[in-house]
């Protein structure tokens, strides 16, 4: 029988699998269970995947299909009866397919949605077991009223209040000797409607109060349900979780690529967007909300709700991103001294922004810690609770710029530092990203200096044609070449080296890891001088920002490193560990726990008490600025240096053959 | 040398001035000081007036123009450089005159508005005299930062707030351990613009805080003035005041017609119009909000400030107009049972409702005691104060409906009846409004029952040509046949008496005030048995109303009536109590006080604390509605009778000559 190779995204699980299986069941045989609620007879449509294959940049759709079965009639029926679902999506006919359906006729590479995943989980667990007590912000209770009559014609809003305080269980406090009712209040566009509602209802109402103080909403009748959205805008992808705020459900998740990326990369060049450009703001603004409108449309079609039914958004990101979504201009974020405009959490009615919900709900935007330290860092913090533990805690979050937190319940401290797109595989001459095709492992031997390597996609090593090298090979590589003594602790190529794979091509020295007819490519796919200095640069910071926040500590290693997103996931720990990207910790207390921003974002949507436990927690979080003084930027230049020829990381020391003392780290070691 | 009538309103003073007289001279001989700060010289514009003469139905510019000397070269000149005055105003050429420069040549009535008017007031004194303390909601503090810098780079928002906490004097609160100004928020359109306003002023802003609350707004520098506007939103006319919060010092004044009138006359019809046409509710929310707008850019201008610097609006009105300015539906208000939407006073953003003023302005309304008992009454209870009184008083504000409060500091009651437009002059065959021509006095001789009458205008008595009789003529007309015995105790006209002026018409009986000869229309001027029912049905809803609520408060009569709105400024308080129209009393216990619902707005205006008493006040008002039973449409018919022939009240007996038994109105009385 012949066999496929699958891997399912985003959790990266591989396999072989039989030809003729559908995805679903493969996906089963790997343990990613895949819903379906109509028994794999293609009418239910919740086991929706999406056929990603080939590099980001070029999507081959007619390769694609022959790995996979054509559309059965039943499948071709699914889709033809929901013609506006593709899109909306944005997706392409041959590119979502239902998994019940499809069978594996060759190599592919899968994307399950969230919404198509089963075992859902309230919030994903992290390193820690936790289970998320639901305590929304918005708490619904079912008034029943007496009509009002001639003898008592109370108001609508006095009536409902009144009401209210019986559903509420409100008591009345011991100083005042007003109704408790009477510190309630009634959001404006919910009273316009108030009047109507209750008489179509007869009376009869469900009331959705924010915070035990504002009514917000008022439905007919009895109504069980309302939703939140939590939304991590990160500077590359808005990821959209909608929630059930009484059962702490996730009901849909979407995820788009941020449209402010036109407008610039990084977030520098937007906040220089926002300067040189007329209404620069207001576009970036636009996009992002605009997105954000998009995003909960979609979500809300999933969960099969209205819009209306949506009662908060809580907002997490970046510091620029923060400010772009609320429209403040984000100019003081990128100039020194580097100020937000506020610190605070804030609660912003939807409508203020035009985010399209109920248009009394509110939007909550976690507190932003200082300007490269954002309401993103917050919600990492919210996840992991570093604050809540006796051990010291280092919280890493790296993407083109690092957020470094440590510390424990008596005390966190905060830093980042930019380490440049080098660890995501860009700015590297032959990275790419993990897809089929791209090394992803490399090893040397240190005798004979030759290397292995395994590719995205191939089960055993030194198989298949390589394409690139993605992030976390780029790491290996540069863990290995030092390891094997290719390189010197400062990164240099050392002369002399008995090996054809080590040559100095035009601009350098360079190691060849594979040749060009081991390549999909025909060129040779070495790791360059400037590809180890790139790395270099990468740790150097990372380190420097760890060493410092260790010091201002009085500590010399953390107990505990977690490493939050996508870059935590994908890279060998132990490596890092090596060349000093993270610092010397057991490896077995070093824990990747995904997108712990995203998560973060929904706990504070599920539980009201955690906002303002978080809220507490970054007014006391202590941040440093990295210096930039000349005697610092030396620092810095000496941490480029891998530092442990001499004195090794001891977690890793078994790792390293050979010891050659190297002053220059160990001075700066000290 | 030739003298010429002048009259001047609002203030209603009338005399005789010299032919060639300016306007200004003649208003300061007659005791209405007009403002003027450029000497005389046609350059300030503060002394403007308008001309008012002839019906309001139609106005006749050619007999205006003769009865004053054209405008000089310099008035004329004034008006060539201001082009958009007269449109924005709605004002014509010729209408509108500079006062100092405009002589007298014939009869005039004139219109000071309240914009020129010397001898301004922070609030109109009424009948008790009081000045308004000066504890706005609004408060402005200077506050001088210390830039950002690397070592301390806190947030603008916290930074600014940490300096307001300095600024205003907030102390730490025993119990918290957070600092006060933890407590403070931003409105968000002001956050929106802080970063930029605080660097552009160097770190020197003067900031205005709302409540002690909320910041609304960030100025550069040291800014010592914000401004406030109290209106008095009428069925028929909006009424705007332009304050200074700090000094409340009356700035502007502009009104305008009602809008919304070309929908329907009375609230009834308006109400009825939101119920019959697709957003019918949100044409007359629209109406009301553009000419709020279009009051505000006036007073702006006159006050030379721009709108932007108006950082709240107080509303009054009716339960009506208040649901409408809010854009609330007032279906309810209008069937039984009678409720409004909501009585607690409302703080809204300005920006909620399209008002153009400071975006983060707050707009508050006053509470409504009931569907016909508005924040108009509220406003007025609060300008009077009868809740502060040991006596029991007795306000009442007619309109086509009217309004009644009765009580002291233990206890308020209030209750509204429809009186109908005859008070006003509607609904009288030759009523009219209170221009020249208008018969404005009657008597009539108890012997030879000729009448004597007085014409608006001129000095003498039975002098001048008439057109019309206006209100204060009818009550006046109405008491006098009764008191002579024309008509009896239930408003008949008895038979048998000998004069001509008594006679029967098609329509019934009338009595002839004025003959064709003594007219300018040609025709005689009669008071008509029609009339004189109109008045009847008027008074029996006032007599009942005010009766139930002094039974209900177990008093016989009140120890002071306050009489508020136009009504009582015109009226014989003598006759009105004389037919009943109002309960007796000493009669120099009996006050007009003028709009009051428009004083009340300035004192909320000015006032927190007033703000916070009337919300107390009102939600312990007990309002009884009249019944509608036929028992009680009994009691009704028979207060339509003059009941004090037999029993007369007590302060006016001693007009009546002759008193014979009437038993149906003994019956009412006991």
């Amino acid at each position: 029988m012949k066999k496929h190779n699958i891997i399912l995204q985003p959790s990266g699980r591989r396999g072989q699998v039989e030809q003729g299986q559908s995805i679903r069941s493969a996906a089963r045989d790997l343990g990613v269970e895949i819903e379906s609620i109509c028994a794999e007879n293609a009418t239910c449509g919740k086991c929706l995947v999406l056929i990603e294959e080939g590099r980001f940049e070029k999507y081959d759709i007619e390769s694609k299909r022959e790995h996979l079965s054509p559309p059965t009639p039943e499948e071709t029926a699914y889709f033809a009866r929901r013609p506006r679902l593709l899109k909306e999506k944005g997706w392409e006919l041959g590119q979502v397919r239902l998994s019940c359906q499809c069978r594996v006729q060759g190599d592919v590479l899968i994307h399950v949605p969230e919404e198509s995943r089963g075992n859902k989980q309230i919030v994903r667990k992290t390193a820690r077991e936790r289970a998320i007590e639901i305590k929304p912000s918005i708490r619904k209770y079912l008034v029943e009223l007496n009509p009002p009559n001639l003898v008592r014609p109370l108001a609508d809003w006095e009536r409902l209040a009144k009401g209210l305080e019986t559903s509420m269980g409100l008591v009345r406090r011991g100083e005042s000797n007003l109704p408790r009712w009477f510190e309630l209040s009634i959001d404006y566009p919910c009273l316009r409607t108030l009047s109507a509602t209750l008489r179509a209802a007869k009376w009869k109402v469900t009331v959705s109060v924010w915070q035990d103080r504002e009514v917000i909403d008022v439905q007919p009748g009895y109504a069980e349900d309302s939703y939140g959205a939590a939304v991590d805008i990160g500077s590359t992808t808005i990821a959209l979780y909608l929630c059930n705020l009484r059962t702490g459900e996730l009901v849909a998740a979407e995820s788009e690529m941020n449209p402010q990326i036109v407008y610039g990369e990084d977030v520098m060049s937007r906040i220089q967007y926002t300067i040189e450009h007329k209404d620069g703001l207001g576009k970036l603004h636009k996009a992002v909300i605009s997105t954000l409108n998009k995003l909960l449309k979609l979500a809300a079609r999933t969960a099969g709700i209205k819009t209306e039914e949506i009662l908060e958004v809580v907002l997490v990101g970046n510091s620029t991103m923060h400010h772009l979504v609320l429209n403040l201009p984000p100019r003081d974020l990128g100039l020194a001294p580097f100020v937000p405009a506020i610190h605070a959490s804030m609660d912003v009615k939807a409508r203020e922004l035009g985010l399209g919900i109920n248009p009394c709900g509110n939007v909550h935007v976690l507190p932003t810690i200082a300007s490269f330290v954002g309401a993103d860092t917050s919600a990492m913090i919210m996840a992991e609770e570093p604050h809540n533990q006796d051990e010291n805690w280092l919280l890493i979050d790296v993407g083109t710029n690092a957020e470094l937190v440590l510390g424990n319940r008596r005390r966190l401290v905060c830093t980042s530092t930019p380490t440049g797109p080098a660890l995501e595989g860009a700015h590297v001459e032959y990275g790419m990203r993990a897809a089929p095709g791209a090394i992803e492992r490399v090893q040397i031997d240190e005798r004979t200096l030759e290397p292995r390597y395994k590719i995205v996609g191939e089960e055993a090593w030194n198989t298949g044609k390589a394409k690139g090298i993605c992030g976390s090979a780029i790491i290996d590589a540069v863990a290995e070449l030092y390891r094997t003594g290719i390189v010197d602790s400062r990164g240099k190529f050392k002369p002399g080296l008995d090996s054809k794979r080590i040559r100095e091509s035009g601009n350098g020295w360079e190691y060849v890891i594979a040749w060009a007819e081991e390549t999909s490519i025909g060129r040779d796919i070495p790791m360059t001088q400037q590809d180890v200095r790139q790395i270099q640069l990468a740790k150097a910071a990372l380190f420097v920002a760890a060493r410092t926040l260790l010091k201002r500590s009085n500590l010399q290693n953390p107990d505990k490193i977690i490493l939050a997103g996508g870059f935590g996931s994908y890279i060998d720990k132990e490596k890092a560990m090596l060349i000093g990207l993270i610092p010397d910790c057991e490896l077995e207390r070093v824990f990747a726990v995904g997108n712990a921003a995203g998560d973060g974002a929904r706990i504070a949507l599920l539980n009201l008490e955690k906002r303002r436990e978080i809220d507490s927690v970054t007014r006391k979080v202590e941040r440093f600025e990295l210096p930039t003084d000349p005697e610092f930027q030396n620092q810095f230049m000496l941490a480029t240096s891998f530092p442990h020829m001499s004195e090794p990381f001891e977690h890793v020391a078994h790792l390293i053959p050979h010891r050659k003392a190297d002053p220059m780290a160990k001075n700066f070691m000290k």
